[in-house]
């Protein structure tokens, strides 16, 4: 029998990412290609002690229907986090997500039509671009340096093409995959823009807590006066991604367009997963919790950073991120990271090659390297077996 | 600003049931609105036990990320209940959703281009009319009677629309809003057809388990040998609508789309969730547990029957459903619901206006109510207020 499916079917390639996770699993395997937390930072015994309450004592409501806005004394504790870092924040302005990759699902939803345009970063975060792709738009990558999108570039492409752009999609602290952070001076400028020009800009921040080094620069949301900013957060890197709670920071006017959307995705996002993160965050001091994972992924981080510069052929460039979960490494031009991935894999070890990152998918020599999964033994096995394969197949 | 949202914004309403949820909640309020279970049906003591053995044994696979298929466990354990029930199926043709109302937006994305048509009951959930809104479609709604959509209206439009209608939705079991049940002719009938078309027939089934007189009748998909029925399936009424655990039973070459919409939706359903209902399977008689709900909603729906059949003018209609958790309420022609409402919300009492169960919200005389989630005493009493009210505005 053959299917008519919509022709957004075309553009919705699966994610390499996704993929790589079936395939990673495998016993045995060294992977430096999903995104994923160490699990062993989990707080198992304090989620336990949450869970109790919530089945024990508040059970009746956890495992009913709630409402589609969210958990409310959850969004409280949201907004006044967001509070401490300096963002004007309530709970009317919070809306739960199933995860942040929902919010980004959502974010597509409300504002592409076909033949729409969405301006991002060179490379972007490849889930995003799936995401948007499945409202078949198209996409402005904006040159990048070390310090994020260069102003020039964006305006030169919001003059030429103002109409068509629906939203500016930025990850501005270490940014996935590059591991990037912008300047002050950058998300400020990039502020400027977007109000001058009218264009939503859509903050994606699920780095922002895991930074190694310096002073945290402020949210770009945090100087938003205008409401033009609309900020997606999530749980899944600072407590756990397998309960898949996210949330959207936005003035109470797009927030209903979001809630609309939700209410056809899904209803809602679990109630019991919301409830249990409550009572985790009630019961434990979270900045604790995360100063943790920063010790235990600043020195994964210089780990890897030390073995790439060790193992890796010198030709090969990679960023040096002061926090997030991922390092990006550059071939010399005409080397195809996808071509090289099945060989590095018959060692044991992965990557996700960086196509993926690119709208249309045209630079081929790039690859990102995670380093928040693997212990250290395993970042140092892993290290040297693809750096014996690169050094063999990049010539120094 | 003025900001610039997709077309599809206006199409998309925000649905009455969710936001009916939001003032039902309100103290005192004695609600007929929703779908919900039972919450002291809930067997929390179980739900706790299991997730103990999850938290604490299985904690680094649970709070981490999954894959998007779903958790292969508890997809083979709905494959071998669904072959109990005659239908040939593995853990191949299953894949999570997060409730079936992600099934529902999921199919939507796969299926539906601007203009498409949609074939589906009159009336039909609302539910379904608000995923499938956002992808901006057109509704056939075909003339129902007891045993189902009467086939001489479908072969009619089928013939006339055939290449703009990508599928046809039924609910053939207890169906929300209606409470009708599909004859077993009507079954063979509709499956006929559909494959005479090549239209794909998706049927949504929440509530088959909860039937509480007469004998099961086979599902379309338990009689489906080519692959044309896409089988909904959902833990929301038989377990707990808060974990968000639903599930699509497909061939595998049409799950293949399901995947690539799913990773850009939400990238997975929980892990936790799907892991507390795996074990809350493995240690439990979830036959058992259905059982008891069948006994508690049987004797729930008999008392509201007899209640509407007191207290209601006997201008009033109303369905007798074999299971399910809704009854179907028809005034007589001119009252309109929707003006109805805030006078029986005065005295605390609440329903779903009928218009939102129609994709035109043309018929203004009927509406829903749910008799699962109020007590005994609660539904005596609520029937009670409502009936004096409609007895003042329908003149026996």
């Amino acid at each position: 029998m053959s299917i008519r499916y919509a022709k957004r079917i075309d553009g919705m390639n699966s994610s390499a990412v996704r993929d790589a996770l079936k395939w990673t699993s495998k016993p045995g395997v060294i992977s430096f290609a999903g995104g994923m937390p160490a699990p062993e930072t989990f707080p198992l015994e304090k989620l336990a002690a949450a869970a109790e309450v919530v089945y024990r004592q508040q059970g009746q409501t956890a495992f009913q229907y709630g409402t589609t806005e969210g958990y409310l004394p959850l969004r409280e504790k949201i907004a006044a986090r967001h509070r401490k870092d300096g963002m004007d924040c309530t709970a009317e302005q919070i809306r739960i997500t199933s995860g942040s990759q929902q919010g980004l699902d959502l974010t597509g939803k409300i504002f592409l039509d076909p033949g729409d345009i969405v301006v991002c970063e060179t490379p972007s975060y490849s889930g995003a671009i799936t995401a948007f792709n499945a409202y078949e738009c198209e996409y402005l990558s904006i040159d990048t340096d070390e310090d994020g999108m260069i102003m020039e570039d964006l305006e030169e492409k919001l003059n030429q093409y103002g109409d068509k752009i629906k939203f500016i999609y930025v990850i501005p602290n270490f940014q996935n995959p590059s591991g990037r952070t912008w300047s002050l001076e950058r998300r400020k400028a990039l502020l400027q823009t977007a109000v001058k020009y009218h264009i939503p800009i859509v903050e994606d921040d699920p780095y922002g807590e895991l930074r190694y080094e310096d002073e945290r620069i402020p949210t770009i949301k945090s100087m938003d006066t205008t409401g033009i900013v609309i900020y997606l957060g999530t749980l899944s890197k600072v407590l756990s991604p397998g309960i898949r709670v996210g949330w959207v920071f936005a003035s109470p006017e797009i927030l209903e367009q979001y809630n609309k959307a939700k209410q056809g995705a899904d209803l809602q996002t679990s109630t019991v997963a919301q409830m249990v993160a409550n009572v985790f965050w009630e019961q434990n001091d979270l900045d604790a919790h995360i100063l943790e994972l920063r010790e235990v992924y600043r020195k994964r981080r210089d780990l890897m950073l030390q073995c790439i510069e060790q193992e890796f052929p010198s030709r090969c460039q990679y960023t040096k991120p002061k926090g997030g979960l991922f390092i990006w490494v550059t071939l010399p031009e005409g080397f195809d990271t996808k071509e090289i991935l099945p060989r590095v894999a018959e060692n044991q070890v992965a990557y996700v090659p960086g196509d993926t990152f690119y709208p249309g998918g045209d630079v081929k020599n790039t690859l990102r390297l995670n380093f928040s999964n693997a212990d250290e033994e395993h970042i140092i096995k892993g290290m040297q077996l693809m750096g014996a394969i690169l050094r063999e197949i990049v010539a120094e």
